[in-house]
């Protein structure tokens, strides 16, 4: 795959299968190209001479130089069309045909070819079943869409052709541009990961839009975006975010769903903000594009009217900002400036008798504290102040102003004409004060996610080879499960666990007891025995003395209780105060796009009532497992909630760490439960572990 | 105060402090009146001999037959022309002046003498320190807004000036109408809960909108509410939701802001629709008033697109709305309408080719399905189809359907006139269908609350007497605070204690032992000792034969920590099981709009940490008290969760339907925790009360 550029900026298109007859999408493809690409198109069509009065080749063969093929022909000349087009050596390729992988398995066995073909030919390919591709700055609309884009600096994929339809028609009414727009189609070659790739390095993009419906490699699509998102703002609407949602993604695109929280997580880590809605996606985009950073949480409103200033600062307070602390001095100038009726508190009530120039001046003062970092501008209607002219003195103080502004004008028309004064300055303008207040939001939100370091996850000095041989042992007695004896590879990883040992006669369960201070725990090891406790499999309180009869007696009830059951030995462990700590979970289950997932949460009705748990994509950073145990509500009950010591919570932290370098570093294994592990102020103990394998997996299988 | 009618349709209206002077409000309410207003204007003002070409008079002494006064002569004189109109024998009067209850003592003492001018005359006061009034049917536009309202069916009534003539202007331009607008001014005699018993009468009102940024009596409302939305709906923005919206509030109105969650819990039990934004009370008055009933939580899709039928089905995921579950009989007969290709399953996915008899027939047969009470149209734009045709079957199938429809026709101008189309029916149309999935929401609300039935809150046979006693004592000793004695109220009023009794001497706490069966729990009773415990004034677990030591022990340790102390006596009390039961929280505070406000939780960390409770106004109905129960995320707990025995729930309702009767009882009751009351599977026991009463209420005062 090589660099996108020529993908959206060729000199010579060729549409393959281009034809003049009315309603099909040869024609409109024809059409859309031939109504502003600065470059060549060339029809190919072995039945016609000539399509709209050009030259048309039999075949993609004949041509030359050509830098991006459009394909419409149908599906089952496609394959060999598109082999023919990287025989011409065209690399760069927009597949607009339908029936692949969305259709049955004939379909998706061409998939499959357009695929190997792609990959001989080191093709970018696009679709298939797709709208096509529009670059703006080359006049450039390679799609059957019936309205083009006009130029702007947002960049737009989806997944949804239909919406981009929809988009365009929208945004051509709203003076909203594009720079270049994609249908993702069927993503069987480029995908979302690397669109945002090229348009993060792409000067003219400076927002980059998607609308997703899954994301194919969650992992790397993390690793990109953290990048990207350094100098371009990603804005997504992933759509199946609910229950209901996510049930019909299902059946319209047929996709394995990844797991909604693992979105909610790994889109969260990519620094990717995320739209629930198309009117957020686009209100969103308009002031990343428009206006310049937030560099505090601290919002300042000005307003003409004391309910709308309430209003927007209920919308504040449902947002991640702030109402600034105006300095002193802030207040001393505004206490000068304005007169003795209005209040000079935030929001900032400038009164309804306020002429353009009282505004004037109360927004030099806020702008002018240290503690604003975005303003938003409110004002109702009035005998004494033209909103044209409120508009007018925003726009000029927008220009001179690093900090960034949204309005609210609130009326009909009136506003209409201010908002596209506003509009030229890249200033947003509603009716409903909280859209620019939750607009203003999702920049500060980008800012936050400029300023964070993403630091590489730590990596411990750990035994691989003590965990590899443990499962191999358990891969070659062909079990899926490991019980207590997993406890080896915690260990190996350097997650505390009980004191003890797993033993297999009474007197290596007697040397383990002498080895523990104090009497010891006494568990059957077995991975087909799972409740262990159900058949008295668990002795708890045994003095060093009595260690050998137990180990007999448990011994002994398991063969009673399941003769056939495979007997690994008894575990002998130190008796932990459990009193004394709190009981947390620390697991890890694989999503079909993200990987290893891992969460923390407290144990017992923490996790099984209250569902009070936080996820994150593994590997993860000391920064993002600290957030983990930050993120549940219960997290206060480690920190001394009711009189209680606080726990270590450094080495709940750490645990998780570890746990995500084991998971990582071991793809097969499949599952994982610490539960619970104990965290208490000396620090944390693992006393049970649950692990499931991927037989395949460590087979060398996918 | 009487009835609201001719407030609104009068046939005279005088205008004390007319002028033509330009700029001023006198001269624009003239203006206004005169532009439109079936009825006489009489301009009032010593000044002029005429006002806009009309015979002023000098004094509204001289008016005679009016029906109707504005006051806009300065606040100093208002109180007397208030009287004189009055005396006229005028009730309906607007006082538009400021200066009043929001300009410092003078001015709330001007107020209270307005109040008891308008209470001697039973006059129907509005403001003062408003906009004015609108009434369209009559053409009156009392107001001094510069855009008045179209004619409509929906009546809005708002805490902010400014904020009408926000909306009056942007409603302008979007053919949205009005039957009458107030604004609220002050509240000074007329305030939201006698506008919404007048507009629940009124045949002209379909909707009653408020903006209101506090509810003068919170009780009193939630009653009238609940007849009011037996027909009409009432949507309301209440402003000052969050903790920095109270914050403006305050400062904004000067009120004593009641809590958010006394608010939350009083609308909900009101039967109001609350809106967060301004965008969604208008968003949500639209479809109340142009859409029938929806009478199923199950809602249908019909889409020609699939990524848009999918951020339609999150936006019902968001919602209170299923996705309506198809009979076999849709199922077949979309089957055979639509094409193979087509999604038949909600949502319906009617295809990008979809002709706009596709989507007709599509929506007669999800519309005769029984699981469906309301229908979303979604439509990309496409080749095939205009959506000015989809809009005119929509429209027409609209006619013919008691079943509730929104729409998004995803475009940009050509969606415009479709828009239009749709309008004219009633039927909103999104670019966003979120908007349009959320709108049927709120008709669905509305239809939950008509469905509602409130039953009054149970009376049981309490003793009152006991618990006046128990009161009287405490304020006799002069006392606003009751421990363990206060256990007397709960059992007058049948909410189960431990038995036990408070004994003031040794052979009185041996008798009382020996009542009980098993060992007892002995506690100092002195309401200057609040930690009992941190001074050994508890002892679990003692036998009959130390009970007589114990009590001397416990005076004498209490003496010795406190010789102050008022020593009421020992409480001698049964050993409660608190290991099989759980522990919960009953409890009341008073708010200052809405009264009493019960609370209920599980103890411990639930209430502490989690902050996991609930809240209704009292009195509770029994609905009332379930919910409550329903409400707290850890319910689960009392359910058997974890393999316990699920406690006796209904005893927990119970008691809380009597806490909420003894709270409704006893106003000088401030606060009351009954913590812990523990729920076992054998009923419940209040093991520990603290109330707190009021003593100038006691006294009879406020």
């Amino acid at each position: 795959m090589g660099n996108l550029g020529t993908l959206f900026s060729p000199e010579r298109v060729a549409v393959i299968g281009a034809t003049e007859s009315s309603g099909a999408v040869g024609a409109a493809i024809m059409e859309n190209l031939l109504d502003g690409f600065e470059g060549d198109v060339i029809p190919v069509n072995p039945n016609a001479d000539e399509v709209f009065g050009i030259a048309a080749l039999d075949d993609i063969s004949e041509a030359s130089d050509v830098d991006l093929a459009v394909v419409v022909v149908p599906p089952g000349i496609a394959v060999d069309v598109l082999k023919q087009a990287g025989e011409a050596g065209i690399t760069d390729v927009v597949v607009v045909t339908a029936g692949f992988g969305e259709a049955g398995s004939e379909g998706a066995s061409r998939e499959k070819q357009l695929q190997s073909i792609a990959a001989e030919y080191d093709m970018n390919l696009v679709g298939p079943n797709c709208l096509g591709i529009i670059s703006s700055p080359v006049g450039m609309n390679a799609t059957f869409a019936s309205q083009s884009a006009l130029e702007g600096s947002i960049s737009f994929m989806s997944q949804s052709g239909a919406f981009i339809t929809a988009v365009l028609d929208w945004a051509s009414d709203r003076d909203l541009g594009f720079k270049d727009v994609v249908s993702l189609g069927n993503k069987a070659v480029l995908d979302e990961g690397d669109f945002i790739d090229f348009w993060g390095e792409d000067p003219d993009t400076d927002v980059i839009l998607g609308y997703l419906e899954d994301i194919d490699d969650g992992r790397e699509f993390i690793d990109t975006a953290r990048k990207v998102t350094e100098d371009t703002p990603i804005v997504t609407v992933k759509s199946g975010r609910t229950d209901a949602g996510a049930n019909a993604a299902a059946s319209h695109t047929g996709a394995i769903a990844g797991s909604e929280r693992a979105y909610e997580a790994g889109l969260e880590q990519a620094g990717v903000i995320r739209a629930e809605s198309v009117q957020e996606l686009f209100d969103y985009a308009s002031i990343l594009e428009g206006q310049p950073r937030a560099d505090d949480d601290g919002i300042a409103i000005v307003t003409n009217a004391g309910g709308p200033g309430v209003m927007s600062t209920d919308a504040v307070g449902d947002s991640s900002l702030q109402m600034a602390d105006f300095t002193d001095e802030t207040l001393q100038r505004l206490e000068e400036a304005m007169p003795d009726a209005a209040n000079i508190f935030n929001p900032v009530d400038v009164l309804g008798d306020a002429p353009v120039d009282r505004y004037d001046e109360a927004l030099d003062i806020v702008l002018e504290d240290p503690n604003v970092g975005s303003v938003m501008v409110v004002a109702c209607p009035t005998a004494v102040m033209e909103f044209e002219d409120l508009a007018e003195v925003v726009a000029d103080t927008s220009r001179e102003t690093d900090t960034p502004i949204a309005t609210s004008l609130m009326g009909g028309e009136s506003a209409t004409t201010a908002a596209s004064i506003l509009d030229d300055v890249g200033v947003p303008s509603y009716f409903d004060p909280a859209r620019g207040v939750e607009s203003l939001d999702a920049l500060r939100q980008y800012a936050r996610t400029q300023d964070r370091t993403f630091e590489d996850p730590a990596r411990f000095d750990v035994d691989e080879e003590r965990v590899d041989e443990i499962i191999q042992r358990a891969v070659d007695r062909g079990s899926n499960a490991l019980g207590v004896e997993a406890m080896g590879l915690l260990d190996a990883y350097g997650i505390p666990t009980p004191e003890g040992d797993i033993v297999d006669n009474p007197k290596d369960a007697v040397a383990a007891a002498e080895a523990i201070e104090g009497n010891v725990v006494m568990k059957i090891v077995s991975p087909d025995i799972l409740h262990k406790s159900d058949i008295g499999g668990v002795e708890v309180n045994v003095p060093v003395e009595e260690v050998a009869d137990t180990y007999d007696n448990l011994i002994s009830r398991a063969k009673n209780y399941q003769p056939d059951a495979d007997l690994i030995g008894v575990q002998v462990q130190e008796m932990l105060d459990l009193e004394s700590g709190t009981e947390t979970i620390v697991g890890m289950n694989r999503d079909p796009q993200f990987g290893p997932l891992v969460l923390f949460g407290l144990g017992g009705i923490f996790v099984e009532v209250l569902e009070d748990t936080s996820v994150r994509v593994a590997p993860v950073s000391e920064r993002e497992a600290t957030e983990m145990v930050d993120d549940v509500d219960s997290a206060p009950l480690l920190r001394g909630a009711r009189g209680r010591d606080p726990v270590d919570e450094g080495a709940v932290v750490e645990t998780i760490q570890r746990l995500s370098q084991l998971v990582t570093d071991f793809p097969e294994i499949l599952e994982l439960d610490i539960n619970p592990l104990v965290a208490s102020p000396d620090g944390v103990s693992a006393v049970d572990v649950r692990l499931t394998i991927d037989q395949d997996k460590r087979n060398g299988g996918n």
